[in-house]
């Protein structure tokens, strides 16, 4: 008789940290430990130092069964053979499959996925999207009453996201749908330039770089001396101190803040009309922003206003439950859906 | 011993027609008759004629097993229970599910769904979907290497959209994803109004009736008089005049045309960006005239040059070969489909 897996292996491996969790099926967190990536100069560095944390993590597991390893990876990653392309914050492992390097080292199946897709399924699973209609929370994964699809957007230094319908991440053809940020809603000769090259992309509005470059700008302008913005220098503005302003209701920022709302507003009413979700979730460094200024309910109103039938309106917005262990809770369900699978 | 069955009855229900078809597994018609809307003046005559058309086509089947009846509906609809949603034109069948009327009147399965998206499963399984990437069609729906995600896009009067994922409708909660022409991409004050009350929506740029109104605005200014289009009234000025215009270099109509390949160009290299396609389909009869002006290679040189990443660039850009016959076939295709799963 074989026994039930009672734990899987979830990686979150961003820009500066690979962490390294061990997760059971109702996404409880057993043991966690991560390494810098900083710590590693070449590739084989970096997978070996990858490979030593892993072999920890599955020693203190010791002979509890493991159904397999999962891992979001910051990047872009072909869902199947499990290769990065060009990851921009993970270029050592620019062509390498950790699918392959690793399921004959550990002998567990390893399934691998970008982080901005595993963060949907995790709040899919685990987060907002196991919240009960009614509300209150569901006691297990079980009971819960799981959207047909949730859209979840990240909106932090770029804009990201993730798409899951049925229970399933939407990856169409090599996993590289659902680029939110890359969806252009001001492209005429007005709009703002993406760094992807085109203008009046979703990430050229409305991500924290976005919201950065627009202080810099209005603090150029005659009127901007007079905001508490000024008092620093211009090129050390973040998002972060926009929100800050504006919380002090300076107009400057409050200004930018309208701006995004707008923004927003058409952005996700778009969302809306092109995957009709029944759960939104925001999440990432500005969606902390739009959460201490209360602009949840002034975008949902846009949205509401915009949205071409009451069909598209049906749905919760909600900010993310998870923030920070999104991508590595969906790394373990991946793991754990194709395990019930198999 | 239960027959393989042979035929699905398959109808097209636009706003003008409704269309009855008999058709085998293979997409191949073998019987079809059609009954105009305007003969019926209620509801009740509307499906009093739509069921006589559908008893003519089960009597042609006469003792060959039917597998079920698809329904390709113009407008919206709940993929699961049948209901139309407020369809706007065809009002007489709001409220109503010919699932729920018809399976115990015919005693067989039925299936509905939106027609943009049957014709995207249409185009999947039968049309652009089935093309070789060599080239060379496949000889029969089995030997096909089918899309993983197939994007279909209907440039008519308005413009609609169907999304086809590894075999199946990509729905979104309540059937109402891939609506394509509400997708805004000039959605500053300068950006045309669209009829669902938004600025700048896909629609509102690039439909036969965003053509026609460019037209006019064109015409209303000083340097109009000297084009082909200013011979008629302007208000009976159609898209297709300005196609036909454009064939003859007129230079109004080229400017229009010029606009309608950068809009396009925007416009699909979003839904790269959001659904990333092996195949992308356009259909409808502003497709027709793109065909003829021969622009497809300017349009597909835009979305390549605007795209994120490679990954996103790879995938056929392909006019409909089902024109007419998409909704119908994924209509049909929607009863296989259903009935090998069971």
């Amino acid at each position: 008789m074989t026994q039930e897996p009672e734990f899987v292996v979830a990686v979150d491996w961003g820009g500066t940290w690979n962490r390294v969790n061990v997760v059971d099926s109702n996404g409880t967190v057993h043991w966690e430990n991560r390494v810098a990536n900083s710590l590693s100069r070449t590739t084989e560095e970096l997978l070996a130092n990858g490979e030593r944390v892993m072999r920890e993590a599955l020693d203190w597991c010791g002979d509890r069964p493991v159904a397999g390893i999962g891992l979001a990876m910051a990047g872009p990653i072909d869902p199947e053979t499990g290769i990065m392309d060009r990851p921009p914050n993970l270029m050592l492992l620019d062509g390498v499959s950790l699918k392959a390097l690793w399921e004959p080292v550990f002998g567990l199946p390893v399934w691998v996925g970008n982080d901005a897709d595993l963060a949907a399924l995790g709040e899919y699973y685990f987060g907002a999207g196991r919240a009960n209609p009614e509300g209150s929370d569901a006691a297990s994964r079980e009971e819960a009453v799981l959207p047909r699809t949730l859209v979840y957007l990240t909106i932090s230094t770029g804009v990201g996201g993730g798409v899951v319908y049925r229970g399933q991440v939407f990856l169409g053809a090599s996993g590289m749908a659902a680029e939110v940020g890359h969806m252009a809603i001001e492209s005429g000769p007005d709009g703002p330039l993406c760094q992807c090259g085109s203008r009046g992309c979703l990430e050229s509005l409305a991500s924290g770089t976005a919201i950065a470059r627009m202080a810099r700008e209005k603090l150029a302008e005659a009127d901007g001396t007079a905001s508490i913005l000024a008092r620093g220098r211009p090129e050390d503005v973040t998002s972060g101190h926009v929100f800050q302003a504006a919380t002090q209701s300076d107009p400057l920022a409050l200004g930018i803040i309208d701006r995004l709302v707008a923004v927003l507003g058409v952005g996700l009413t778009n969302v809306l009309h092109l995957y009709n979700p029944d759960v939104l979730v925001l999440g990432g460094g500005v969606s902390e922003g739009i959460q201490d200024l209360d602009l949840m309910p002034r975008i949902h109103s846009l949205i509401l206003e915009r949205a071409m039938s009451g069909r598209h309106r049906e749905f919760r917005f909600e900010l993310s439950r998870l923030e920070g262990s999104g991508g590595m809770l969906g790394a373990a369900m991946l793991v754990w859906l194709n395990t019930s699978l198999a």
